[in-house]
């Protein structure tokens, strides 16, 4: 199967087409979602102005932070039962996209987002949800290409992936100038985010040829462009890369899944309220190490795009070694001490790792003693 | 830009999927088109049983042969116009494909389909056109996945690519099973042909980073595959890599374009009725050596995916080379006068192929002159 619902504009100063974009889709009342720190760097504004100036009235969602949770997301729903919005615009990071996601299977089919925890949850006859466009300020996320809304549940805390082929964005404007205003540890989260996104669908167990096409030209960017970006923020055709990479990683997901580092990140964030990037990224080397060592062979198939030479055993090393340096480059920690999680609280996380989605599309089986053996690696 | 709007459903006996998505799109009346030679091989019934199976009245249109005409287009308009289909299902080659698209430009937006010879000529609000799905049974045409159709002028026999992105068929499918029954020459014919797909669009002046990512995978799919085919025609692992390698051959023509093969080809079946597939195929070596002797390193890109040592001068020698032989693989003639043409047709070969669309996409500037000498060259 292969199914790319979302058509991008790729390019400097993309943010203009817009307007023409609304208008195609014959929009008269859009909300726009956007976190306030997008506010604040007046991207929010910018697109307000691209769709008021084809005479689209614009309603400002903006009151949810980073891992929207379903508060956010009904606060969302009841703006836009009062506003009636023909188009939705989320401009920001990859709280943005999901909590426009959220607020459009709510405000399409109405409900809670448990309803749509899984996927394709809301049945066939309820028709499409309401056309959405996606302006990523971040480049990491992928939200921007595939069709799942991740919503954090207010009351367990857990972070529910709610998935609708009809929840994709149509159009997602891939407008490099967006990305120069992230600070530099945004950058570094959302770059090192994106990288597993890369890995973790390239090697799961629903990998496709269809779905590695996309894992593969992702690393292919984000491995050669990542250095860059953090070595020299300024260099905008570095970061045009990484957002193209990410996007494409967005796309490699929705057609295969991740793995058990994504498992493991889950529970730092939700419990030690761990940024996911900075989760994520920390236990990305160790769970390459975990599946090398099992002979997956993916992982080599991608670092030899740059390195032909390498056998699969020094590939997977090399990439975790490689990893790490990246971590340290971004100016991330690359040990759990680092960020304040200690022995007595890998029992816990181990357990709530083992029963993430996840963790059963990692390629090598995980069971909860693994997951406590990753966490004691990357103490 | 990436705008991929075809759902791609890939595996054996997924032709039975068809009742499925003509439910999805709430399909009452089908309109099935489907060539004559199709129609004997049985895949047309099988596609009417799948459509009627779920209540779906079909109308099946079949006279028209290769390469349809607008005479074709017309007459197929003029039975949509009496069964006022709500879906059309193209079961076919590259004819039955284009000859759907055309009766459904005709039938959605009227006129005649010189009116929509080039790029986008519908105007805007027409709205869309009717939704249609694609089951093609030869690969190589790569029809299914772009949005132009290939309508021949009756009068004039020039053949006019009308493109829009709404004619872009909705969803294909790609059971490998339908492309058995091709006679060995038709395998061999659209083989070529999708082959040149991949290295035209992978060169010519509008590739992108975008396109490139197909026309890769299309030719590592096709180069792999197709001796495979010609040495074991019933091997669906191979045949089944080819198909797909034709279809993302066909997402890179559209996000890219072609070139001189392209351009060269198209005069020799105007004027000579040379099949396409044989013409392209003929002319492509002279077209490769010809670009790569101006430095189109964009060959040994290719060429490296199998053989990584090779420098580019060596590439492009290789790959013309490479192609010679696959011609003869599969039974096709490597020279012009092999079909019949000598040289008091070149001049007015070349002045033709000099005014062809693609002729304008080839890397390297071509004049009259240099298509004389690229025939000269092939005879």
């Amino acid at each position: 199967m292969f199914r790319a619902p979302t058509r991008l504009i790729i390019g400097p100063s993309t943010l203009s087409r817009l307007g023409e974009l609304a208008r195609e889709f014959r929009a008269t009342r859009a909300l726009v979602v956007s976190d306030p720190g997008v506010v604040k760097a007046g991207h929010a504004a910018a697109g307000i102005s691209a769709l008021e100036g084809v005479g689209v009235a614009c309603t400002l969602f903006d009151c949810f932070g980073e891992n929207p949770t379903t508060e956010h997301a009904d606060a969302g729903a009841a703006v836009a039962l009062a506003v009636q919005p023909d188009l939705i615009v989320a401009i920001g990071g990859g709280s943005s996209l999901d909590c426009a996601k959220g607020i459009n299977f709510l405000h399409s089919f109405g409900g809670r987002m448990q309803d749509y925890w899984g996927r394709n949850k809301a049945p066939a006859d309820r028709g499409p949800m309401l056309p959405a466009i996606a302006v990523p300020t971040t480049a990491g996320t992928g939200s921007e290409t595939q069709s799942f809304a991740l919503i954090t549940d207010a009351t367990t805390h857990v972070k529910m992936a709610c998935g609708d082929t009809r929840a994709a964005f149509r159009v997602a404007i891939l407008d490099v100038d967006l990305t120069l205003t992230q600070p530099a540890r945004v950058a570094a989260l959302t770059a090192i985010d994106a990288i597993s996104h890369a890995l973790e669908s390239h090697v799961c167990r629903t990998a496709t040829p269809v779905s590695r096409i996309f894992s593969r030209e992702s690393w292919r960017l984000l491995a050669a462009n990542v250095p860059r970006v953090f070595a020299a923020p300024g260099d905008r055709e570095a970061r045009a890369a990484v957002q193209l990479g990410a996007a494409w990683a967005g796309l490699a997901i929705e057609h295969a899944m991740l793995g058990a580092a994504h498992a493991c990140a889950n529970p730092l964030t939700a419990d030690h309220g761990v940024v996911h990037g900075q989760a994520v990224g920390l236990m990305l080397p160790h769970v390459v190490r975990f599946n090398a060592a099992a002979g997956q062979a993916g992982y080599a198939e991608l670092v030899r795009v740059f390195l032909p030479t390498l056998d699969d055993a020094a590939a997977g090393s090399w990439l975790a070694d490689w990893l790490v340096s990246v971590l340290e480059d971004g100016g991330l920690a690359t040990s759990l001490s680092g960020i304040g999680i200690s022995p007595p609280d890998v029992p816990r996380l181990a357990a709530a790792a083992a029963l993430q989605w996840t963790a059963g599309f990692n390629p090598r089986p995980v069971t909860a003693a693994d997951m406590a053996a990753l966490y004691e690696a990357a103490r």
